[in-house]
């Protein structure tokens, strides 16, 4: 199933997103974290409101304010390590070990989320080297600490798609990630989330266009850490909540991959997608 | 003045320290964000409920459920940037290049936050390198993007203490710090808000005590990055928001200047002071 929280004159709602994705069903629920922490209950009363055609709402990001910042991971594909690396961008980077033996993990605050179609701000004066990174996001159901690999799927509630865009200037010339990846409306979010039983999150294609030539184009089942194997590490001293948001990290075709780097500008149009999900298409302001 | 967070009889409430510090007098707000945000409405109007012994409450941190990451800053003292670099746990560690020209900043999540006199869980099994870092920390009082450090000061509602705690070993092997510094309990806080016209924040003492032995001894003159300029860099491309938390940094003195390294385990009690502020104290269970 495919879940969205969406604005109908004003209305601000959670819905259900036909098969055919032409319409979407109102449900009984305050907003998506109400929908994730209650779903049981939802599910099995789907029943009442009518559609609405979904040409006719506004989506929003699926959990457009999320009650804490945004679990991201970095240079989790090896092409993408390696691309990074050899950019100049990566503070501290050291030939020969590219690839990191534990998750390199930081956050996005949520006053960076924003829903598909809406605009990115590309804030001139603060930043001149905005990229792009298409991520496969997963969407804790229920929470927990110490969570094993063994155990993890059965905590996912969903996946949606990220853009992590980040500002390579600052990401680099503050060695920590936070300042590069927080910059106002730099997480793109949605179009929805799809349950966790519809799909396989481990082989799912993500793709990036960028005013529609493609960038980006790999597949999850190349994560260099595993979904399961990413929520036992965090969990493990950290309680995950429910609607805690965990970016897996982008695989290689971002725009310092190339030589001279492809930074995005002002007018530029973003599409992300994932297999199962759906499309993410951003115009940079 | 002190406003703090109390809990007495299992109602919650923010109220006024008084000068002596021995009673509490409850204010009509509902937490300390809707203190803060309508403080010049409540500033007013103070008068009305009797006081209680501070020794009849229990003090909580602050804001007990900050609405978004604690936004901290690595490295912004001298001594301490280069015991960092040379006790073997800073990532990418760099001779000569042991002061940052930008700020390292991070996020530790809200369930981190414990209040004075709760205990601190020492994780067994995650970690077993956890150290103390006594720190000023300002409240945003007034959001904003792109705050000018010479506007900054208006923009602070008052300041408490953190104690960033941090796991070494995992501050070091993920190399972005979040993971080290997000275990639950990490961020005891408090003992309450002193009000920013009630103290100059760039000439504070702050110390720590780990089993009544004086380890940290600073002054927040020694701040690399200062208060204005911090806001000014955080507030860039980020809108703050009221309520926000900054760390400010932490002196040496911390565990990993020691050799070898003075770890904390489980029954150490560490106590933090700040003049102007108070003391915080908290047992590692």
């Amino acid at each position: 199933m495919k879940l969205a929280t969406y604005d109908l004159g004003g209305t601000v709602r959670v819905g259900l997103v036909s098969d055919d994705e032409t319409s979407i069903q109102p449900i009984a629920a305050a907003d998506m974290l109400d929908a994730i922490v209650r779903w049981d209950e939802i599910a099995g009363a789907l029943a009442g409101e009518d559609s609405v055609p979904l040409s006719r709402v506004r989506l929003l990001a699926p959990i457009p304010h999320p009650r804490r910042n945004i679990i991201c991971v970095g240079k989790n594909y090896r092409d993408h390590a390696k691309e990074f690396a050899l950019s100049g961008f990566e503070a501290g980077a050291v030939a020969g070990a590219e690839i990191d033996t534990h998750p390199a993990v930081f956050t996005k605050p949520a006053s960076t989320v924003i829903g598909p179609d809406a605009e990115v701000d590309t804030h001139p004066g603060v930043t001149d080297s905005i990229d792009y990174e298409v991520e496969l996001a997963l969407v804790i159901g229920r929470g927990g600490k110490g969570i094993k690999a063994a155990d993890a799927f059965s905590h996912i509630f969903g996946y949606t798609i990220v853009n992590d865009v980040t500002a390579r200037d600052l990401q680099k010339s503050h060695k920590q990630w936070f300042i590069g990846k927080s910059l106002d409306t730099f997480c793109p979010m949605g179009p929805w989330i799809t349950t966790a039983d519809a799909l396989d999150a481990e082989n799912l294609d993500v793709k990036t266009w960028v005013n529609g030539e493609l960038r980006q184009n790999a597949n999850t089942r190349d994560l260099i850490f595993t979904i399961p194997s990413l929520i036992e590490t965090i969990s493990a001293g950290m309680t995950l909540e429910p609607g805690d948001i965990i970016a897996t990290g982008t695989p290689s075709g971002v725009g310092i991959g190339f030589k001279p780097p492809k930074f995005l500008k002002s007018g530029d149009v973003v599409k992300l997608s994932i297999s199962g999900i759906g499309e993410l298409t951003n115009r940079f302001a």
